[in-house]
């Protein structure tokens, strides 16, 4: 508790991950809460009275919420060690974008993706893909978005590669045929400490997921 | 055409007018390309084909898309004359976070407001009306949200002073008697020739959205 970091989190949250990510690239040790979503903890409700979501960083006591903002933050708090931004500020407004992007359509249509049946979630599925290929063109032959160096496009991206198995198999696709360089990439990503040991099992995700639609499924409709 | 730069704009676009405030607070001298999005120019496909909106920012011939990211960009390229966001890294976030949540609530639900009916304009109306009080209790009582220096966050917000008159009509309720505060603070905000020189007559948009209506209405279903 050097640097007094406290994070509200919850291990299967994408956003979550990003956080963990950073924290770890930056090398700073932080204590982590665990939250329940279905029953928030006070200390959460007051520190993000707003959004009332996860992740949430608490530094020295005064509360930072909002994935993007949050890596924003820990950029300009700790600059020296691994910059998630470039200096250039062409090349941050570009980070920024995809970062926008990636908040702005993977997640949502991610979840259609899982959650619908039918028409619907063939139709989500082909925007995602679509997404995808979107965000494969913008990587090209670089070794990450930004170029040789893993950045803010990447941490906001990669927590979903988690997700990948639950996606294909909720939806009867295969991301390796779809986006094999996005793919690659994902791999490459998690040959960092700092990555691996801040998303949860494939596996793990899909059977959170499937208890999850079990309980939404048994739930008296509004 | 000193600092060779131009904008793809549409005057009623609140995204539109946020970028051209920020270049007047910087006192940059522009172009300005009026985008008819009908029948959007070659040039707008060209430089934002991701998204293919306006507002784009074209800088010395490298595009720059979304509003909040033009406004960094300018803030960051032109960072001397009137800063947009404060230095500290936790005023920062906070001015981040702001924006974010103006750019997250603002246009979708004044949307509904204005082109739904019944019930869901009602439920609307009511969510819209919450969103500025809470962004009331976050102005609470300093000249502006970052405190008293114009900055993101108002030049994110003041935009929908535009549209006031057309939601207000529309769904029937007083701006100044639901928050007396931030039509306070949208007055000051009005004084500055950055803002009123950028933000369209409110009866002009308000023609331009029944117009508007008009037309979706005699389009055929899809």
């Amino acid at each position: 508790m050097a640097e007094e970091v406290l994070l509200l989190d919850f291990w299967p949250s994408p956003f979550g991950m990003r956080v963990r990510i950073a924290l770890r690239e930056k090398g700073l040790e932080y204590e982590s809460w665990e939250e329940d979503l279905s029953n928030k903890s006070p200390l959460l409700l007051k520190m993000n009275p707003v959004h009332k979501q996860i992740p949430v960083l608490i530094h020295k006591g005064r509360p930072v919420c909002e994935s993007l903002v949050i890596l924003q933050y820990i950029d300009e708090v700790w600059p020296h060690v691994s910059p998630l931004l470039p200096t250039d500020p062409y090349q941050r407004a570009n980070a920024r974008f995809w970062a926008d992007y990636v908040d702005k359509k993977i997640y949502s249509t991610g979840r259609l993706v899982w959650g619908a049946t039918g028409d619907t979630q063939e139709a989500a599925k082909k925007e995602l893909i679509n997404c995808f290929e979107t965000l494969e063109g913008e990587l090209g032959d670089k070794a990450y978005f930004g170029g040789d160096k893993f950045g803010l496009v990447d941490m906001s991206l990669i927590p979903f590669y988690s997700w990948f198995y639950a996606l294909e198999t909720s939806a009867n696709f295969s991301m390796v045929e779809e986006c094999p360089k996005l793919v690659a990439w994902a791999k490459r990503c998690m040959q960092r400490e700092s990555v691996s040991k801040s998303l949860p099992d494939q596996y793990k995700v899909y059977d959170f997921l499937l208890e999850l639609r079990k309980k939404l499924q048994n739930q008296p409709h509004h």
